[in-house]
């Protein structure tokens, strides 16, 4: 019992060697992934993972080999199977082995990696709020495509982890897109402002679950719109979105305090509201 | 004898499966690699592929575990055992195996892996010329870094290759970068240009000995410095640089024929020069 991963419809131990070199998830980084939580043993939100993880392997014209019903039953069976009830479950497809060479090869069979490890809320940084630092937005311009190529996200992470910050928050141009693994929100006179859906960021199940379902219920309005940091420097509150990020105050970006430095109301009830909505899904956290 | 592969100093078949699904390299893309060409049986330029590789390692703070001397006998393992002579020898360093999370892990074992395939000189291709296309350069802002993270590059190349052309050269706002594999060079009244070294381009290896040794030996000036599309189309000749690539003549670009439509006499010199070079190294092709 504990993390397990699966390939192609098997159950694996996380330490055995399952690719070759020749992969081109592994020569390239020519593959997908999408990350979702386990809550009480059941997978949240796991219709528009799968529906993402589609649209990004059409983008890409990796074939999707499996159908939903199989890729919920993978799901299924690693929580079973690894007994681990609140978790995350990574989920990767690549276009499959090919002798190397940078076009699409004629035929490949797409590789499906999983597994399943433990998770949960970061509640107590939840309460406190936590930190971030602006880095510059260098990833490349089809931020859309949910792939695994992460360098940029990943230099983004190191710069905050380095700087003792939960988030490095992306500045292209002059323009704010996006936490190098989480979407982000100002909260400005009672309205939540976000990026608009671009190539220029992820469209993240969370962001799209706080605009469609949990604003409109308590009556926030939402304005996806281009902003800059000095807008941001002016808002009530800020806030990220994510899957296993859930929803998370900042309360400080670089050496600034946003606010009074502590969680606003309105981030409070957006958490609140979220935990019911996972709970209505799941059952309580 | 063929085709081989080689995992961290252990001479493989490339069907084996040698990585785990938690290799950085296969969920992030968090690697680097360097392809060097074989002629005759003696690897052609090493040191400098040697130096950019460890260059690239740096600026991922990937430890360097391999000297030069080791990495020149995996390549010379590679050769004799495969019994290849013109080949091409594919290497490649990931940061290693840990639990999947964005930020740099607190120790890690770098995995090498590395490949040798036949490959030789398009030498039709160098004689009646490539076509080319024009693509947006839609990469991240760290080409300078030979990573694995190469979706744009992919992309790019699949566009020329469903056009029916040999390379894709890649236009950032209103400048002309480079090709998807290799860098883009305009010949204008006895001149070389290329776009200069930054952030945007590869330091690519055949660039370099073509700007560093060959130009001034044949008496032609270079400019580093930006250029447009518009520039471009002016040119008395245009041509591609690039290790497996090497000189290529490109004699169309879209729909536009360069010059009279052939291969042009400077571009002529330059493979010239550039065979005597690898002749002088490996012995003739």
């Amino acid at each position: 019992m504990g993390p397990i991963g699966l390939v192609d419809g098997r159950i694996i131990d996380l330490s055995e060697k399952i690719v070759e070199m020749e992969d081109r998830g592994y020569q390239f980084g020519d593959g997908v992934y999408e990350v979702t939580r386990i809550y009480n043993g059941r997978p949240f939100a796991l219709r528009p993972h799968i529906d993402r993880l589609y649209r990004s392997l059409r983008e890409l014209k990796i074939p999707g080999v499996y159908t939903f019903d199989e890729l919920a039953a993978f799901h299924d069976r690693l929580i079973k199977e690894s007994g681990l009830t609140s978790a995350a479950v990574y989920l990767q497809i690549t276009r499959g082995v090919a002798p190397r060479t940078h076009g699409f090869p004629e035929t490949t069979v797409p590789r499906l990696t999983m597994s399943i490890r433990p998770a949960k809320t970061n509640t107590e940084l939840q309460q406190s709020g936590a930190k971030g630092v602006y880095v510059p937005d260098e990833r490349w311009l089809r931020c859309d495509i949910k792939s695994i190529n992460l360098l940029g996200n990943i230099l983004a992470k190191q710069a905050s982890k380095e700087a003792g910050a939960f988030e490095a928050v992306q500045i292209r141009g002059s323009i704010i897109t996006e936490g190098s693994s989480s979407n982000f929100f100002v909260v400005k006179d009672g309205a939540l402002w976000t990026h608009p859906i671009s190539n220029l960021i992820l469209c993240g199940i969370t962001r799209t679950l706080v605009i469609e379902k949990i604003a409109p219920r308590l009556g926030l309005p939402v304005i996806e719109k281009e902003f800059d940091q000095s807008f941001a420097f002016k808002a009530d509150e800020l806030f990220l979105t994510g899957t296993t990020t859930e929803i998370m105050p900042l309360v400080q970006m670089d050496r600034d305090k946003v606010g009074d430095g502590k969680p606003g109301p309105v981030t409070r009830k957006l958490i609140e509201a979220y935990d019911a909505m996972i709970a209505n899904e799941c059952g309580a956290k």
